[in-house]
């Protein structure tokens, strides 16, 4: 195998904030991931700083994740070197001099709306041009969310493809979200988009609720259906939801009837594999106290699905390499999506980075 | 790893049959299954069609396999193009034209007396040079059969070798069809053969019956035995049996006695691992209702027997790359067949296959 | 992969005894071990010669270590063809001449003081320089022993380096035979060595006995401990101790107290795997009958936590290919020993070998 490390860092869109992980995912012990080809060490300090540093003792190369960590860092859990959060060796048990080389790379780590934000730079070490995203679902309070962090076996991209084309709910979510496949087919669609953004708007008025929205909300019969998705190049924002027919305006931003508002952070591991990390939040209903519960049961039962489809498909483009793939008409959102990854990895190749 | 399509078909000897699988096999859901380096998915429509296609879906590759069988075709489990029989795409969910280039490639598939032949033609997409080959054992009501498939991590040559010199049995198959090793390394040994075809022919007159035999049959004591192995380049057919000391006349083709008659495909998968797919079939004891259960638990250790030495000798090939080996007196009948095959390809080179 | 015989020998050191194994693995089944790259099959006659041999019968390939034990030799599982301890075919079933090719590669294997030696030489078939080392531990009534033999996917070095460098016990090896980090990282040290050896000489003198020790041994407070540890390029021989303070003289070789002597022969496997294969002997009580069953356990408890650190490191040595690493106080001793193998296979390569 190549070793991961040879591999250039260009095919991703650098100087971008990409999501290295949620809050809850570091307690007392550092966690190890490799985030666009690199290995990090991610953990929080006794004194609850979150940091990011390049995954290996500089002593014998032991993963730093096999560790501990301590007040004032992380200590590696052969000779015990400690490193403080901005990637010095601040001491060496049973040696007065700590060699001026003794330091790993460090990374920016962003703690915000219970997400950990990493800045990935064209030039190491270099700071962040902008600030990390905001999140504003997980501070409301007419939202409760939970999530989890899925590893795919198939290249980030796929995933984007899939999250931008909701048509496929009708054939790999009948059990979940889907419902009647010819109503998904055929549904009103809207592409828009500016800069490094693309929104598609999908619209199913008057359809059956699928069995994910039975499961979480007492609606009376058919929905205005409504699915939001934005693309943007390091996280999905999905907005999706239902009301009683004719009872909400489906252009109105705050509309009532039931909400679901994922998260849906897309970071390359490698070329080839991909970390997913989702939250999915929903509304309250005064009559059941368990909405959120069955939205996220019924999300990771569809996020499963998705993630069995995709692996297959990238499974079969390497047993197929070159083969043609043809477009049809749900194409055009993930389409564009693509086209702004390309052309961001272009530039960067082109100015060298 | 070099993708399995990327490997040029020639190391097989083509415009041949191959066994693609057993009719059983297609039940309501598609089949994979790679032949000859080729990704095929295999179905039986629900008007009783069987067909084979490759595996791949046309739009965005998920293998045709993930999807679910109609009566009109396959369909595919992430957007639901359909696919008929022939290979051609003839729905486009929620799309009303269908782009010319939908389609995918077809096989020659036929189903005759329970055996799934497929025709791998030299030139894509050639139509049969001759007829599927005919198998009478499993249309004859004298006997009954059962069989099975088997994956082999090794080379389809190495399982010939293994098929058409039973001298091994003395020593793999001690405990099934085994007996005395001596009496195999000193049986009556006969090769001859014509055109693709060998007989290897091995008597074992007034011999003890190994485990199967007494398992199956009530012998009154030692038994003339014989085994009669045909050649063909895709698959191979093995008479053995056994009868009462000087009861039957062991070149009479219509002798009595206990017999078993093996039906064994063996179909390149790669040039390194195969597809065992076999049948056996037995006659009937009039005291004995359950012969048939005996024989096929019996021939399956035999089988897995065979598979655990041949996956280890192969292993053991690629430890020792180029080492020279002997032959010796059994080796006969396996060289021919080598040679046949040797023959076969190296005309396809020639001719420019 | 590249198959392993395809790799040159080079990269160890040659004309060296290294261990293949210990006695008491040779029971009535041939053992199939991979040493510096060469696949071997290790047996015991039926007569009790040991022997070991090139691990692939000469015919088809299957390993020997597949077939069987024999008074005569080895009998392969496929055809039944039988090899002398000296590599020779004695019987080929079926056939009465021997094909005079029919023999395979044979090592000079010795068994003494419970441990199989297997000579390695620069050159195929050469006959041994010296004598295989003598270990008396083995058989000194004051002693027993026992131990075990562990596989792992690390080069051999990366254990010199572990068993060189004893500091780490404060951090690996905490439940057992570690203790205070502090007391290990400030512990008095003494490099020395000529030759081919190295010896690294630890004292931690009225120190608190960590858990293994008090395990084993009733002591009455801190200890006087030694850590005395020998490099040969094949094994390195470990005598660790403690006694109740001021009981004992540490310089005396005839010292009282409780005694632990390590036996670490460290063979590579490839150039990226090694078996490790130790004993441990420890003195006797008269009040503790089962001091060896506290010992071997707790030292099995700490081999696995060797093996679990050693690993991880090569893991992550192979993401960060190239990567520096900084030296520090410990490092001195086993990078003496490095330096040895280095010449060691450096010169052979000048030789020609």
């Amino acid at each position: 195998m190549v070793p991961l490390n040879a591999v250039p860092l260009s095919p991703f869109p650098l100087d971008q904030w990409y999501v290295a992980g949620l809050s809850w995912e570091l307690k007392d012990k550092p966690l190890a991931r490799t985030l666009l080809n690199r290995e990090v060490v991610l953990f929080r300090t006794g004194s609850g700083e979150v940091a990011a540093l390049e995954d290996r003792c500089c002593h014998k190369s032991l993963p730093l994740s096999c560790g501990t960590v301590e007040r004032a860092g992380v200590r590696c859990g052969y000779h015990g070197l400690l490193y403080a959060p901005g990637g010095a060796c601040i001491e060496v048990p049973g040696q007065d001099r700590i060699p001026s080389k003794a330091r790993v790379k460090a990374y920016t780590l962003v703690e915000k709306d219970s997400i950990l934000w990493i800045w990935m730079p064209r030039e190491e070490g270099a700071v962040p041009t902008h600030e990390a995203p905001d999140y504003w679902v997980h501070g409301d309070s007419r939202y409760q969310f939970k999530g989890d962090v899925y590893h795919y076996d198939a290249p980030y991209q796929l995933i984007h493809d899939n999250l931008l084309d909701l048509s496929h709910l009708g054939y790999v979510h009948l059990r979940t979200i889907g419902g009647n496949a010819a109503v998904h087919m055929n549904a009103e669609l809207k592409v828009e988009g500016s800069g490094d953004k693309v929104r598609v708007l999908r619209y199913m008025p008057n359809s059956a609720p699928p069995p994910t929205y039975l499961a979480a909300w007492p609606f009376k019969g058919n929905i205005d259906r409504w699915q939001e998705v934005e693309f943007n190049v390091s996280h999905l924002l999905i907005w999706t939801g239902g009301a009683d027919v004719s009872t909400e305006d489906l252009s109105d931003p705050q509309r009532g009837g039931f909400h679901m508002r994922g998260f849906h952070a897309i970071t390359p591991e490698t070329e080839t594999t991909a970390h997913y990390m989702w939250t999915m939040a929903s509304n309250h209903h005064p009559d059941r106290p368990d909405v959120l519960e069955a939205v996220y049961e019924q999300t990771a039962l569809t996020f499963h699905e998705d993630k069995e489809v995709i692996e297959a498909q990238y499974e079969n483009m390497k047993r197929f390499p070159g083969a043609p793939q043809i477009d049809i008409h749900v194409d055009v959102g993930p389409n564009r999506a693509r086209r702004i990854v390309e052309r961001l990895v272009k530039q960067q190749v082109q100015e060298g980075a």
